[in-house]
């Protein structure tokens, strides 16, 4: 039977901080608590995660509530997925990905009383959220990527719409551009709550007016059929606009479509952006467009970080962090029609 | 205190058959096990998951094992996990998601080794694949989301290559296609043994000779610099080539481009399929490409599905299932240029 001393010696450590790394009894260095646990793992040591579970009522176990296919969950939302197992994974922890039900305060109820998670990451937050309702009640550590109209005092990890609307409209301003529209998501797949149609509605609304850029923000699309339609109804209303920015790809999809037959070009009748949508992404369409690339990689690090200090220091003040996208300029922005510099 | 006689009565079945259900003991209708899990939930009855698994030694945690980002993970690979998920927690298991590192085998030999995982399901499944020597060689339940080149008796949801092959080189066949191109993963991003590429690529060959159309399969590329040169070395040393199908979604950003420089159209003088792609992807090219949707959800579902049942009825026979990709033709294939047909 391999003892801890083992385990100490090949790791090159007091047996003490041996039994605080196994047992979470103490804080041990992220990287000391790594090479522990590889030198348990390599001498078939057997902590017994369970018994250990038992006696520190911890499992080290995180779970990400993520919503169900065909809601529009993508690339970004994987990267929150991804991001956060590698952080937690970095950390010592594990990261349970559990699918949402329709109810998901009751299935927040049959995930935390199991006693199987220390703590849960929330995405997909909406302003008025009746999980943290939940949560909070219960004394369930979380932390949102994303976050609530009011996060006072709660963990989050969010997008910075403020500067990323501002490096948008910036772009477009520079360009010459004097009358913008957003393109923001319907009301079908995303419910009016839904934070970040909100946010960057407000956030693109404010930005346009400090550049003194004329806006139209209640245009809504999330499908190819919609955009198409929408970006008409846009053009004939308001034939002023000459840029569109567009929080679905697939509305994005419609506009060129639209575009193409009027028989205008990208970007030289109408510039094009992506307000959320990865290089990547932005990269397939033709002319590839202009983006504001999300940080999902690095909200979902954030987020797993953030609960994981939350529950080794249950004390320590609220960690609130936004991060801008970022705007990766493709070919599909240029100086407004009739300005006579793009033709 | 709630007892198991609460929860049974809640529940409306035997005492019995609550224990059986969370104590793993004896089979239990999902449905049933479901209902009891909720109303043990409802009624605040803490069954200690904890306790039962060092009775049982079951936790009913699975881990999905997926690579780092930037290994080409995408939309297909992420349904492969939403999938595992959803299928697991509706027979009442959990899904752990873990990063693999550059040692995959001693990062099983970590998780295997923590008494935290029943088992354990692989995904980027290469052809000689050292993980499944050690999973075989340490008793530790498993299934693939792929498979080897032999699997023998092991368990593995697939691509069915051949059938969608088929599928595709019927298709272009159909058109009046008579000489045609894969363009395969190069080995960058995915070494030589990569499964889908090795497959995809004897399958083609093989579609193709049955339907009697010349073939080039030899030429590799991943991301749009690599597909345009790529492209251009083909129509030099085979102008007669007609259509080519892409794996990767970026390498045909890359035959786009090259299309267009040669003042040439999709579909007109060039039939661009993708080779391993959902329609969303296929969507956001102009024009809208013809793909081949590789059924993730279902494989994900499928590769958890199989792994329960392993480790509910050890003895069973080796379940193993190959699904054909969708073929959702878009408008980027027609008949071959100069045909008089598609002008």
């Amino acid at each position: 039977m391999t003892s801890l001393r083992d385990v100490a010696e090949r790791a090159q450590v007091a047996v003490s901080t041996v039994s605080a790394a196994l047992n979470g009894t103490r804080p041990v260095k992220a990287e000391t608590k790594r090479r522990i646990e590889r030198a348990a793992a390599e001498l078939g040591y057997r902590p017994n995660l369970l018994a250990r579970g038992l006696v520190s009522k911890r499992t080290r176990i995180l779970a990400l509530l993520f919503p169900p296919p065909g809601s529009g969950f993508g690339l970004t939302e994987m990267q929150f997925a991804t991001g956060a197992a590698e952080a937690a994974a970095e950390l010592g922890y594990h990261l349970l990905l559990s699918p949402e039900s329709a109810d998901p305060v009751e299935e927040l109820r049959y995930l935390t009383g199991m006693g199987l998670v220390d703590g849960v990451l929330l995405m997909e937050v909406r302003l008025a959220d009746e999980r943290t309702d939940f949560l909070l009640e219960s004394g369930t550590p979380f932390a949102m990527i994303g976050r609530t109209r009011e996060p006072g005092s709660l963990d989050y990890a969010d997008i910075d719409f403020a500067r990323t609307a501002r490096d948008a409209v910036a772009h477009l301003a520079g360009l010459g551009h004097r009358a913008i529209a957003l393109l923001n998501h319907s009301t079908g797949a995303y419910s009016p709550g839904y934070g970040p149609a909100v946010r960057a509605g407000e956030e693109f609304a404010a930005a346009a007016r400090e550049a003194g850029l004329w806006y139209a923000g209640d245009v809504r699309a999330d499908t190819a059929g919609e955009g198409r339609l929408a970006f008409e109804r846009l053009m004939a209303e308001h034939p002023e606009v000459t840029a569109v920015a567009a929080m679905s790809d697939q509305a994005a999809v419609g506009v060129l479509q639209a575009v193409e037959e009027r028989g205008w070009r990208v970007p030289g009748d109408l510039s094009l952006l992506l307000a959320s949508a990865s290089a990547r992404v932005a990269e397939m369409f033709r002319p590839r467009l202009t983006t504001l690339e999300p940080p999902g990689a690095e909200l979902g690090r954030l987020g797993a970080r953030m609960l994981i200090d939350r529950l080794e220091s249950p004390g320590s003040p609220p960690a609130q962090r936004l991060v801008p996208c970022r705007l990766v300029i493709g070919d599909s922005s240029a100086p407004p029609r009739g300005s006579g510099a793009a033709r």
